[in-house]
């Protein structure tokens, strides 16, 4: 199926770059939604976006881990991919809650149907790694609830985060572009895109 | 010893008030802890203070869960505690990831003794919570470690820090003065400043 042996250097090439991506990505996600949280009209929707980081910093854990077990070091596997996650940052910050949180559940839900894209390239340890952390993932559900219901509590909101999440998906894909995973295949962007675009509509927004 | 029966009301309404103020202090650590993070001099430096910022969620969940037995809406518990914490917040913003170091590892020992020290006030579930808290605490040895090391390396870092550690005690101790815990006996403050200038002095500090 197109897929090196779990045992050739190239193969643990790429799951190193893949990890270093992920952890970096699950590590300054959890940075900055706990830095997000402050915007939260209630101290009760403040500690749900707060669980929802600390979920994120598990999985830089979990990743972190598989990264110790291949002998590769974290930091060394993070750094190439810090200019561009955190420039993707600078360039979407939210300005309220409602956009906090739309960034909060397109990220997520694009990261988990990324994760389920590459995994079938991955060796098999690190691909277990990669599916508990997407059963793990208690966030969406709860961003995704949490988003309904402001919608349906300010209509008017469906406009601005329709433009919101469409650009947070252009930001992500073309931050993705730079980093260039080669061997990722062709398909997999145009397939995230659609997820995506599923997803938006079935909250209520354009695509 | 003075202390009153563990079911009287005014006894719930001093855990409820202590617990809230609890809460929000925690809360708000984990989101400082984090957003200061970034300072950090390297990635491995800053998954480490995301650790210890992670801990602080761990203990607002475990606060929580206790007013939550005690009936106590963890909002409402919060509220009064919120200005004070985020005004000394406001006044102690580190300008770097020493200041950071040091901002946590002050605040963490000084809160620790405060629970301890209220404690014999509480009744005895929410003391076995606190005791809990304190026994779950692994941050303290790190950032003392942390700030041992940072101070090896660069002497003249520690009058700098010397001053800074005196004001975050200072803020801390009005702030305190300012929400007004008048059931907590006269001779806490005197202590807790002199546990702290004695920790201060184990780092090579001046108190």
């Amino acid at each position: 199926m197109g897929t090196t042996p779990a045992d050739a250097p190239l193969d643990k090439l790429f799951a190193a770059a893949l990890l270093g991506a992920m952890a970096y990505g699950e590590l300054s996600a959890f940075e900055r939604l706990s830095a997000d949280a402050r915007y939260s009209p209630t101290l009760h929707d403040r500690a749900v976006l707060c669980r929802v980081a600390v979920a994120k910093f598990r999985h830089y854990e979990m990743v972190s881990a598989r990264l110790a077990q291949l002998g590769v070091d974290v930091e060394d596997a993070m750094l190439p991919f810090q200019p561009s996650v955190d420039h993707f940052h600078e360039r979407t910050r939210p300005s309220d809650w409602y956009e906090s949180l739309a960034k909060a559940y397109v990220m997520d839900s694009v990261a988990s149907d990324f994760y389920a894209s590459v995994s079938p390239m991955l060796d098999e340890a690190t691909r277990d790694m990669v599916a508990a952390i997407r059963a793990s993932d208690e966030a969406t559900p709860v961003l995704r609830g949490l988003l309904k219901a402001s919608l349906a509590q300010d209509p008017r909101l469906a406009s601005r985060l329709s433009l919101w999440t469409r650009r947070l998906l252009g930001e992500a894909l073309t931050q993705a572009q730079r980093v260039g995973f080669d061997s990722v295949p062709a398909d997999v962007v145009p397939a995230l895109a659609e997820q995506h675009a599923r997803r938006m509509v079935e909250l209520g927004l354009t695509a």
